[in-house]
């Protein structure tokens, strides 16, 4: 090894001991008679000294040629500081320096390699390999390893094995855009790279391999929104021999163990809420229950008092913020605006706020008389003090509107709290779906979702009330993970492409393998899957993914350090049997 | 969960509980009376038993319409079992039923899912979720589970960091031929998928990272020869601040600490072996040194007597095959035509027997006499019983020739014990090596691999005897994996791209990111990759990787269980603005 020591390691009791460091030079000040280096490295910072009349004056001048980022190794025996610095583990001591050697000289990097960086955003990603170099960057790779390793070994530990599944796979319609690859051994046909490993995982249960995991690259080529990746990290799982309580106890205890190992956290056992009442109170499948502020229906008893907007609504709900009524007209207009912006897309707000002395100042006291508020405010449980925020319109609309409402007064209320962690599950999700564009039935989860065994029999008479035995797992209102109970039998399944409009042969052209191996003996089995980038970014405290990947893409998919995707040559394509063919 | 219990735990002390049991009909045995079945699944077999007279006759007639590879569940008391069954783990007890519930029916599977099974290669692939039943094929995929969670153990307590690179990279023209994807918001340019993640993983040294692993999945386009496959598994690693000797010592402690927890096999420290004395003794870079029977060079001691064959020859190679005098006539010819065969493809082979008597038996006795043939068997330190063979002709194909007739001898004289595992390091490699049809001088390893300091000055006058350092780890004759200490100078890396015959403007093309980071402060690192699929073969005791992947894929690159590469349709074509071009 080039050095002895790592920079986070050397501690008072290695006191006069002759060490090697090696790392980048991460700061240095120079006051003539004394000259002080930062040497950084992954594990940490060690402070290096350098004095005139001590030092040799060639040190010196060798020290005084490095830069900032230049890579160095350095000797010297470790010495008890006069000031120490109780910031960093290696504040107690620092190195008489008595020979430098220069590794690998350094440019000026293009933004500052600190956690306040003055970098914007597409600078760093165009030096990510720098911007890694940032501790805060650093850490989250960090994090995301550990939490690896403490899901392998969870899972492990009860009997999961992880088996790799093929990356180069097979297009198929259903779904979102695959990514294909042309393949130049059967010119004219394509792999396409994995959605997820769903049908492989499905198959290593009819193969009797009981409990699989895999975490592992999966591929959508969707228009990016912001925070989607074209690649993205699944945590894939699938047991055999269960029921859905077994899942949601087995990965719920999962989510605990790692809680409790990275963050020291115990989270308390998960709520189980029906996609119905998550709708219904939230307005959402992933509310964040962080806070309660749930929904109050008060379309019945708001209705038919000559106000048109309500009068006309679909539905008329409402969240009661909590010690608001202080909100002034500024503060409400202000709200106004915000639920009626373009991304939320409310037509308006009506407010009700609860004085202290018992009285209702709204923004229908036109239409409403105190009696009338009251019913409001009492269906609403509010109190004097609080503040009720009503929104109106389609049902779906609304109920979407509102959520937002909902999540954005939490946030100013401070009931949001990035420290707090709020898990449960989110259960019974629709089968089906309507998909008005193509008018037909789509798999809200995918095609492989077994439907309640109850609800079974309304497939053929109302395919949008079929429960399915599918849930989510949601935390602090993201959604983590999600996965069903499969068809095991090949009639259901059929009868689940029938009902998706799959001909049979469509059916067989796309699915065969599975639905063959269906016949072979296949158990009872169901999984999940969670997102791995946006687990990390939560346990990280952030909502940016990309945060937590080493090297991601940007928005237009583009890896701006490699500059790729790029131009390939004549000669591949023609290998590849493919022309471009821009419209 | 459907169970109480696997069929693999249940013994002495379990009976008289009352158990649930899951898995599929493994075999049924009616004898009238009494009717037993052997219940598997991935844990083991346990035999349930059915009394006329005492089980219903209800059930007996649902456990008689039972057949093999249907799944049920099954619940009854352990009960001791009269005759005991040694080869089994639960070959204690049985299972008195008294209720089955079939979970799922079977189709007779097209082979038998035993070790010893009727299905032949195509048919398995083609089902390969029931081979994947068969213990022997599971089991394999156990070990490989085993083996990557002890590489993490041993890699992460080493601090190394696990750390996911991109799968949609970018094309680079030189190495193997990529996997492309075309890149639909980036019209007519394409990603490619990563031979390897070199390029990040340097990348990621310059980050800091210091100590990186990943097991990762790769890709090569290329004609696959037996036991290749398109997409496969390394184990990629790489250091900073280290010395190659850093880095053997290392990854000799992983493979150690493999073989010790894996197979409880404590291995010596590996000998490290020169390329030069690697070619020069065995005849490749991967020798296999579980036996000896180095080669001898004759061409001094065995030219100019007339013999043709050997005069005209660049070199001639012996070795000594112990004990083998008494090979007959027969043999020998037999050898001969062995080493005949287009894939030796030598021309002939000159054997000498020692015979007991100390007098020598050779093919050419009519040009050499006994004192002559003498000098060859003290070159080759001979004794009475021992057979020499020679090979001769040009100096490489006679090197790879006698290469192959001594493993084949090696494995003829039972010296290639697959249960016996010689490890060791290859180092010393050359950097370049000509190309013939190109008429340039290309990477052996890989563009980033540095010259040996010593040698360095060698690159602009004698490119080919430049050495690297670059090192192979090889067991029992495989290359498991290989590296190198890596070029982290901005100016010796541009040498390095002229010296392969790139021009400036296409070095950087290719690889303005890693030169780019050179500038920044890179530092001095190395490292190597392990094949994955390759290491657990040989610690499955098994020549072929195809066994040791869950879903591999044929000869012609294609999937035929899922069928796929498949065509896609138009529609996705045209999104990808791209169309087929057959010539």
């Amino acid at each position: 090894m080039l050095r002895t020591h790592t920079c986070g390691e050397l501690r008072i009791e290695h006191v006069s001991q002759e060490v090697t460091l090696c790392g980048w030079v991460a700061r240095i000040r120079d006051k003539g008679g004394m000259m002080w280096i930062d040497l950084r490295d992954r594990y940490g910072i060690t402070q290096l000294i350098l004095e005139e009349g001590i030092t040799s004056p060639e040190l010196l001048k060798k020290a005084r040629a490095l830069n900032r980022e230049c890579v160095i190794q350095a000797r010297g025996m470790v010495a008890e500081r006069l000031s120490k610095n109780d910031k960093i583990a290696t504040g107690d001591i620092e190195i008489k320096v008595n020979e430098i050697t220069l590794l690998n000289a350094a440019k000026l990097p293009p933004f500052l390699i600190e956690d306040e960086t003055d970098g914007g955003d597409d600078l760093r990603m165009k030096y990510r390999y720098l911007d890694l170099r940032r501790d805060i960057v650093r850490k989250n790779l960090e994090l995301r390893h550990q939490m690896a390793i403490e899901i392998r070994n969870y899972l492990n530990s009860l009997n999961f094995i992880e088996v790799e599944t093929p990356v180069l796979i097979k297009s198929t319609p259903e779904g979102a855009r695959d990514f294909v690859v042309p393949s130049r051994m059967n010119p004219g046909q394509f792999y396409a790279l994995p959605q997820s490993p769903q049908t492989f995982k499905q198959l290593l249960m009819v193969s009797g391999f009981d409990r699989y995991f895999q975490i592992v690259k999966c591929f959508r080529d969707e228009d990016l929104r912001a925070d989607r990746q074209p690649e993205f990290t699944q945590i894939d799982c699938e047991m055999s021999f269960v029921t859905q309580d077994d899942i949601l106890q087995t990965f719920e205890g999962l989510i605990r163990h790692l809680f409790k190992k990275i963050k020291n956290i115990e989270l308390p056992p998960f709520q189980r809420m029906t996609y119905e009442d998550a709708m219904t109170y939230y307005g959402t499948d992933k509310p964040d229950i962080r806070f309660e502020m749930k929904f109050t229906n008060l379309t019945n008893i708001a209705k038919g008092k000559g106000f048109q907007i309500f009068d006309q609504a679909e539905v008329i709900l409402g969240i009661c913020a909590k010690g608001c009524a202080n909100y002034t007209r500024k503060q409400l207009d202000e709200l106004t605006e915000w639920v009626k912006r373009p991304q939320i897309g409310a037509k308006g707000m009506v407010y009700v706020r609860c004085e202290a002395d018992g009285t209702f100042k709204s923004s229908v006291d036109k239409f409403y008389s105190q009696d009338d508020l009251k019913t409001w405010v009492e269906a609403m449980h509010a109190a004097p003090g609080d503040l009720l925020l009503i929104l109106s319109g389609k049902d779906s609309d609304t109920r979407k509107q509102l959520s937002e409402l909902r999540l954005e007064m939490g946030s100013r209320l401070g009931l949001r709290n990035k420290n707090h962690y709020s898990a449960h599950w989110v259960v019974d999700f629709p089968l089906l779906e309507w998909n008005e564009e193509e008018k037909r039935w789509f798999a809200m989860h995918h095609p492989f979702t077994s439907p309640k065994p109850e609800d079974i029999e309304l497939l053929s008479t109302a395919p949008g009330k079929v429960r399915a035995n599918a849930y989510d797992m949601v935390i602090n209102g993201v959604e983590v993970g999600g996965g069903s109970i499969r068809i095991h039998n090949k009639e259901l399944q059929a009868l689940m492409f029938k009902t998706l409009g799959f001909s049979d042969e469509e059916a067989r052209a796309q699915f065969s393998f599975i639905m063959d191996a269906f016949e072979y003996g296949a158990p009872p089995h169901g999984g999940l899957a969670f997102g791995f980038d946006r687990l990390c970014a939560l346990f990280g405290g952030s909502d940016s993914i990309r945060d937590f990947i080493a090297f991601p893409k940007n928005n237009a998919g583009r890896d701006v350090m490699i500059d790729s995707p790029s131009f390939i040559s004549e000669a591949q394509l023609k290998e590849l049997n493919i022309k471009i063919d821009l419209q």
